[in-house]
């Protein structure tokens, strides 16, 4: 048996059934970033404020990016998300930008995979709007920092 | 001027002009990877021949991913893409999945996102399906690493 | 301070977080219009019981637009619809459609949004359908007119 | 007959055939407002610069409406738009904000539904963001102005 | 080799490239039906004219299924289509309603997945608005009755 | 009266109003199959363990298309599933592949149509997969076998 849940005994793909599982408060962080040029950070971090707001569009795609997890991700149950917020935060010393995703639900599973999507989705949005002036970008570090609720308990990366 | 095509003159976002482009031959390359620890690696790999296919079924999601594109990223151009090809294999330097997308269409712009979208969203297909026995897997290294066709010429990652 | 629940304290949109709201049976009805030549007012009744039921393909798009609300308007929250209604009716003193949705959750929060944009895209339904013989109409008036359940109480409109 | 293109002689409802239209450079323009108090309309226009950008918001989810078309009416085209702007801004005299969206294509039926869709978006996203202190907003005035491309000619409102 | 475009050399699933194909005009006629007691077909049929009308749900319903083709089969192109018409019609010998779906499109491959996905989702309708009274209902017959355009040339079934 | 819920008394499509039913746990399995000629499901079955997945990919956009039923049956209630498997089994005798699709949700409407959908899906993707070796393939049989949960009480399929 090879301990992965989304297959059958023949090995066959399924959503996992879930029925049995309480509903319980869940939550969970993921984090990620875009490493960009010195300049193109500067383009994007003045823009902000003045002639285009990069990172408000990309932090809206991943809010909405988080709501079609369940159309994305094959196996991934569909749960009524009740909160997600996206934080998009300029670091010079990438350079690039942070991107931190957190979503929360009362259901039966977790939601780090809406998370996960949310900060692809915002990385992808932020390659769009500025791959006009570099194409070299690179999007990375995505992983799930914090996941709570249900039953496995509470997970925080290390 | 920020250079940023995705704003207007007064910084509001827009979906860029392209009625007047020429219609040719497009194609982009993406790449990218999850990390994960060598004991998920085994599953994965012996899994394919078994008792789960992660590797395919992340392929197709990977390969669906790409045609919601202009659903996801919002200032994206929606394009009858014609070819979509996504490959994930094994590499246990890593060690994880190295996944490589190509998108071909004739279409008035570039299909670099549908290409980056193949790739993050066949990661994290990946990361859903193994989650269970591995929650410190690390999406990373995506970018673009080939793009031509259209006015701006080829472009190959260095 | 601004008032509005959609952004933090720095002005980032955010899906406003609902969790710890209880769920509560909660109804919201919307109306709206869509004005037209007399002329064209009479192909529409005339084709309800012969040659062609505009007023059918709207209420269906109406009912179906409910359930794309959270798809369509970025910071929503998805809920399970247990009832949507649209009613169309002919309206000569206007002249043209009045239209009327009622939307039903159990849920933690309101479904305004879901009734409003059942009144929209039924009259862009209308609009489509009749284009052809009159481009000049126009859809208005539409707001909502009751909403009931959850915290904040009952509202109607004057 | 009806003269309505949407029904066959037996009144069926069919997506109309273009597939003998020439494919043309096509564009339409469409335009609405939502009514607010004057007191709404100050907490948005403020926003804009400090706690919250509920026009940079709706200007996005208009631009993701347009691409939604073809899936929410349901016997609408499906065609890639080559162009969508939406501009929105506030008129102390409504007192509220006007919304004009433009939408481009190269292809074989008109635009104007796609323009249409979009200004709805735009004004069920402001109502939605601002809901919170002012349930009595109303939506009108969402018609075509212009229209051009096709056979049928060039149209605009008076 | 299998023969089977839809995989390579090494068995993983593609969407085949179409880049170098002709984009030509293309048509696809696809039928099916729904089987159920002559009982329930006599409530369909009166319902048409009076109480209901079964028929007008399920045929806008596969029109709106054809427009999501490329959603719901994995590796089909996604295609502008440009014209769709669902037929339903009472067959009193079966008992139950024949359906057919003509689709056209000018494209680089063929439409007669989309004629099928319309046939399937007007099939489903009738099933789903008359479960209620009638749950033996059996859907069946689906097959692909005419394609024609593109280089493999005319098909017809026998 | 016509006994369809699905329409009010005067004969309007509706969205039925469930919001007084209990949340229960519910099942429902459906059936069907795509007959080909022998030569066919020989290359499918063996493709299975060499050149190309044709079950492991219907199977997976089976369980995607259960997701995707309220966007497609118009009057469907939205519910978030709790489980999905389909299977395809190789049936020499048909000869072609049997499909069976369980779905499971706790919700206040039953899932039948979910499964309908997922079994209607899968076949179709076999259809597209396989057509350019035999156009001929015909979808039948596609019946509920089993729902249970709810007030309406368990039915089986004689």
């Amino acid at each position: 048996m090879s301990g992965l849940t989304h297959f059958d005994a023949s090995g066959n793909a399924q959503m996992v059934d879930v029925s049995d599982k309480a509903e319980t408060a869940r939550v969970a962080v993921a984090e990620g970033h875009i490493k960009m040029s010195p300049q193109t950070l500067d383009i994007i971090t003045e823009g902000r404020a003045k002639k285009g707001d990069v990172i408000g569009v990309a932090q809206l795609a991943g809010i909405m990016g988080a709501k079609k997890t369940p159309d994305l991700i094959p196996l991934c149950h569909p749960l009524p998300v009740t909160k997600v917020a996206v934080e998009l935060s300029a670091d010079p010393m990438l350079p690039g930008l942070r991107i931190e995703a957190t979503v929360k639900t009362s259901g039966r599973t977790g939601v780090e995979m809406e998370a996960l999507t949310a900060v692809s989705t915002a990385a992808l949005t932020v390659y769009d709007m500025v791959k006009a002036v570099d194409k070299a970008m690179q999007i990375g570090g995505i992983r799930v920092i914090l996941k709570d609720g249900g039953k496995s308990g509470r997970y925080e990366a290390k």
